[in-house]
């Protein structure tokens, strides 16, 4: 029966985006990250399937919760409405826990190609999620696929934006700035109705 | 001196496509292709990295001509409209050109996981084009960015849905189509003013 490690699972993510930060993603293996978070490979295995994952670990959850909040968002919203809602609230969430590893993970993903796929396949699986909920409140195809890729964007755009500094606004507050940037220039342009 | 083979590459091409088709794309090798088209290994490297490559041959050359398109652009347009227009533009010559291998090709991006990462990449490719288009005509990030992965976003729809059944209706009626239902969804939600 393996014991219960008090905060094993932060403290391998934590090693494993400094050590990343240190010698290169390239340069680093899981007997590394153990090593230095004074784990064991078993433990590691208990929560990473390989050392990308310690990157992306809870993209899934992550993209589910989305979708979820989508689906559960105010009947009487739009699917644009719902889709902001649904980001906006997860963001918030996701923020707080974030902010410490962050920075750091994002110096680590920009330094490779790899990782910068895997990042675009993360918020693919958000948008897909996202998608799905909307058609199940009945926005027609490909409609529902382009407006959650686009609230997905406008997302990605305000979390990059926030983390340069995370401390000044909250990440809500520069995502409500990106939407409602992004309506006037779109929006404007058609005659609408 | 290797002498002019006619239309090796579109040769090598839809033989490559063909043997995804009949035998999926991991069963294929590039002996299969050249022997398929009747050409060599030397022709197909000419052409071709590897036979990956022959399904996205031509991505960089596309993301150059849409930047380009939009730097091109009226001055007087608005950033999203200077999207629009480019993408349609260079839409509408792209889609003559790919009718005939578009929808076996679609079936094979839609059968490997790794095909979709690479597709995704591809699309990434051209909206960083877009983007740095949008921020030498004046559009601040991260606004730029978000813009030029919507219209992309749109445009990869449309194309999907164009595909359909192509004969029908052209690539830039459908694109219309799909950036005014935008426009009317997301620019209706605030008070813009």
């Amino acid at each position: 029966m393996p014991r219960w490690i008090p905060r094993a699972k932060e403290r391998l993510r934590d090693s494993a985006v400094e050590l990343f930060l240190e010698r290169g993603y390239e340069r680093v293996t899981v007997a590394d990250i153990t090593e230095r978070a004074g784990l064991t490979r078993r433990t590691f295995s208990r929560y990473f399937a390989d050392k990308r994952d310690v990157l992306f670990a809870g993209s899934e959850l992550l993209a589910s919760a989305v979708g979820d909040a989508v689906a559960g968002a105010d009947p009487g919203l739009s699917a644009w409405e719902a889709t902001v809602t649904a980001l906006r609230e997860i963001g918030d969430q996701l923020a707080e826990e974030l902010v410490p590893t962050a920075a750091n993970r994002r110096v680590v993903i920009r330094s490779s190609e790899e990782l910068q796929e895997r990042e675009r396949t993360k918020f693919a699986l958000i948008a897909t999620h996202v998608a799905d909920a909307l058609r199940a409140r009945g926005t027609p195809s490909p409609l529902a696929e382009v407006l959650a890729e686009t609230g997905v964007s406008a997302f990605r755009a305000a979390f990059d934006q926030w983390l340069d500094a995370p401390e000044e606004r909250s990440l809500s507050t520069v995502f409500d700035g990106i939407t409602a940037e992004l309506a006037a220039r779109i929006g404007g342009m058609t005659g609408n109705g």
